[in-house]
């Protein structure tokens, strides 16, 4: 292209500073260096952990930045030694390397890149295929929340056919989180969100039963043990809440129950009593539901072209990057599942 | 037996209630009832859980009581219904039940029968092979704490082969631990304690190093980091202390790092950052190291004639019924790794 080579500018939200709204600026972009890519964003969902960040994370040093690291774009240049992309691809950056020489990236067990993920930078890249014609501005989906959910619910988790899930949380990567358990087989999925408004999408995604904790005295486990006559055989904090976490590890059932954390939050420490693991719980973490990034994403846009997995149905809002502030909002007050800003044309 | 059906005299150590010595009693025993036996003692261990109930627990209201779970013994004689025992039989009696009836025993994945644990009552009985001489005053400890720590590495934590284990804690039921490892395979076997006087013990069982938290000014899962570039695969935590539990934790690797709760506590919640588990830790706990009481308790006793088990290198004194409060003193100072009491002539 030609601006290949060169500084180009760009219109971005900057975020400024903790609690503020984001103000749309002309920001200058360099040239990607020896193995960088410069990518033209075409879309980007607005995810949780961007308002984590913005408004109730602790790092506060991480400022200004700019946020979205749930999009999808087209190759705008190449650094030099870069082989695997040329300008023109479509691309979905993603936030979990996997330079595939660890021993990490090597071991079938964990996604976890010695490499790390979340820097300043995208430290992987998927290549969406590139034969068949796969939406950016819904395939972004997969570069962070519907990953997330789905991978946390069959690799971590880890859901058996014909068994009982409960699903904390019921933003896209709750709502995800159940697509898994159902995808996986289960024959019960019980949907917990205090939003009651959440419910009817739950059901799209395969949830079968719905339970509101502000509805009930009692706490939400001794419910979910009620319904379930001891407990679930898996559950997924999707919410990001070290409360609702221990709620979801008491939920299980003793002897095979396994609590997965997906939400994700540094504020506190999650906490249970000792007897909680003895008597034969697990406790486990997802991140980027556990998938190794750089294989797995285009298998899962593959995935939804087949039908195998949805991404649609995710998608309430269409905005423009300069309705950003209102897209934060509407997460802010429950009224979305995802918005999709459209940053380019495609 | 003569005393078959008549209420019988024993002589029992019996705590009165919290932090006093027990006391040496002529107690009365009334026959077995329906579906129970009644057994005469001839040997117990002293494990930490007694030491547990006597100064460490808030069940205030479990006084009166007779300690000594770790016990073996010879039926004197069975109540109504019972057809799987006859007096002579030499059993152990165990803490979990396995009713072999509920969806717990039916499952493959836990010991976890749904008639419980720990009750006033032993509520199993494992029948160690008669046609082979196992002397009751080891195979005793086969009723706790060898039996924990030993299967808690290889059915909870399932350490494999190669593989490098931390086991904070060398009691009985941390070194059993450390066998567990070595008998799995591992590689490294770290063995964590503040008392420096168990390294010795711990190198029979196949520990391969050793740390003392008190020769640090860092915290211990940053030594383990170090010493193991990364941190450990698996962890086993035989000291029931939440501050300890955390550690284990934390000195696991990132990605597959397996941890698992053995030590008992009620006093206080564990707790960690949420990021230790997403970013790839798992978190279990073990009761009676997951074995299925009854079916297992009789394999170990072969394991243990077959010298695939080690029991004998457990026991660092040898006591009478009537020396119980200086064989408690002996494991409160940390003097001894267990102590068997001899009750009754075999
Ligand atoms: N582990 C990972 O790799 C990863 C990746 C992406 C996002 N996340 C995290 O996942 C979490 C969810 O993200 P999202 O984008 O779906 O968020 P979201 O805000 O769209 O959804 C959160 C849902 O939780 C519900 N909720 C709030 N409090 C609740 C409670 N006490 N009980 C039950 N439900 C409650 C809300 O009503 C909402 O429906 C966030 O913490 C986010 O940071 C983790
Ligand atoms: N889960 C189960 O089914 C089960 C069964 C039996 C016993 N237990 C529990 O296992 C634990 C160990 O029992 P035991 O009989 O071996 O006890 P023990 O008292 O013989 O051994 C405990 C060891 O921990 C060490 N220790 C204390 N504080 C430490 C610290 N901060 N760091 C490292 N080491 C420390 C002590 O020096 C001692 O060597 C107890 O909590 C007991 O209640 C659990
Ligand atoms: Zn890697
Ligand atoms: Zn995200
Ligand atoms: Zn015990
Ligand atoms: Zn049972």
């Amino acid at each position: 292209m030609a601006t290949a080579g060169k500084v180009i500018k760009c219109q971005a939200a900057v975020a400024w500073e903790q609690n503020k709204p984001l103000v749309m600026e002309e920001i200058e972009v360099a040239p990607p260096q020896a193995n960088e890519i410069r990518i033209k964003v075409v879309a980007t969902g607005v995810c949780h952990s961007d308002l984590y960040h913005l408004f109730e994370g602790k790092q506060k040093a991480g400022f200004p930045c700019v946020l979205g690291h749930e999009g999808a774009g087209i190759v705008e240049s190449v650094g030099s030694g870069v082989t695997n992309f040329k300008p023109g691809d479509k691309v979905i950056p993603l936030f979990v390397s996997q330079c595939g020489q660890c021993r990490f990236c090597k071991s079938p067990k964990t996604n976890q890149c010695e490499k790390g993920w979340a820097s300043e930078r995208f430290t992987a890249m998927s290549s969406s295929d590139t034969r068949l014609t796969s939406p950016l501005n819904k395939v972004c989906l997969l570069g962070c929340g519907v990953a997330t959910g789905y991978g946390a619910a069959i690799n971590t988790a880890k859901v058996e056919p014909g068994s009982t899930c409960a699903v904390f949380g019921l933003g896209a990567v709750g709502l995800a989180a159940v697509m898994g358990c159902k995808n996986a087989g289960a024959k019960r999925i019980i949907a917990v969100d205090i939003n009651p408004a959440k419910y009817e999408k739950a059901k799209v995604f395969g949830a079968t039963e719905f339970v509101n904790p502000k509805d009930h005295d009692k706490p939400i486990s001794q419910v979910l043990h009620e319904m379930t006559d001891g407990g679930v055989d898996f559950s997924l904090e999707c919410v990001g809440n070290v409360a609702v976490m221990r709620s979801a590890l008491e939920s299980c059932v003793k002897g095979w129950g396994v609590s997965v954390l997906v939400g994700w939050t540094d504020l506190d420490d999650f906490s249970a009593r000792p007897i909680q693991l003895i008597s034969g719980r697990t406790w486990k973490g997802s991140l980027f539901g556990g998938f190794k990034s750089k294989d797995s994403v285009p298998q899962l846009v593959n995935d939804y072209l087949q039908k195998k997995v949805k991404l649609d149905e995710f998608i309430t809002h269409n905005m423009t990057l300069a309705q950003v502030n209102s897209a934060i909002d509407l997460m802010k007050t429950g009224g979305c599942i995802r918005t999709i800003l459209s940053v380019s044309p495609e």
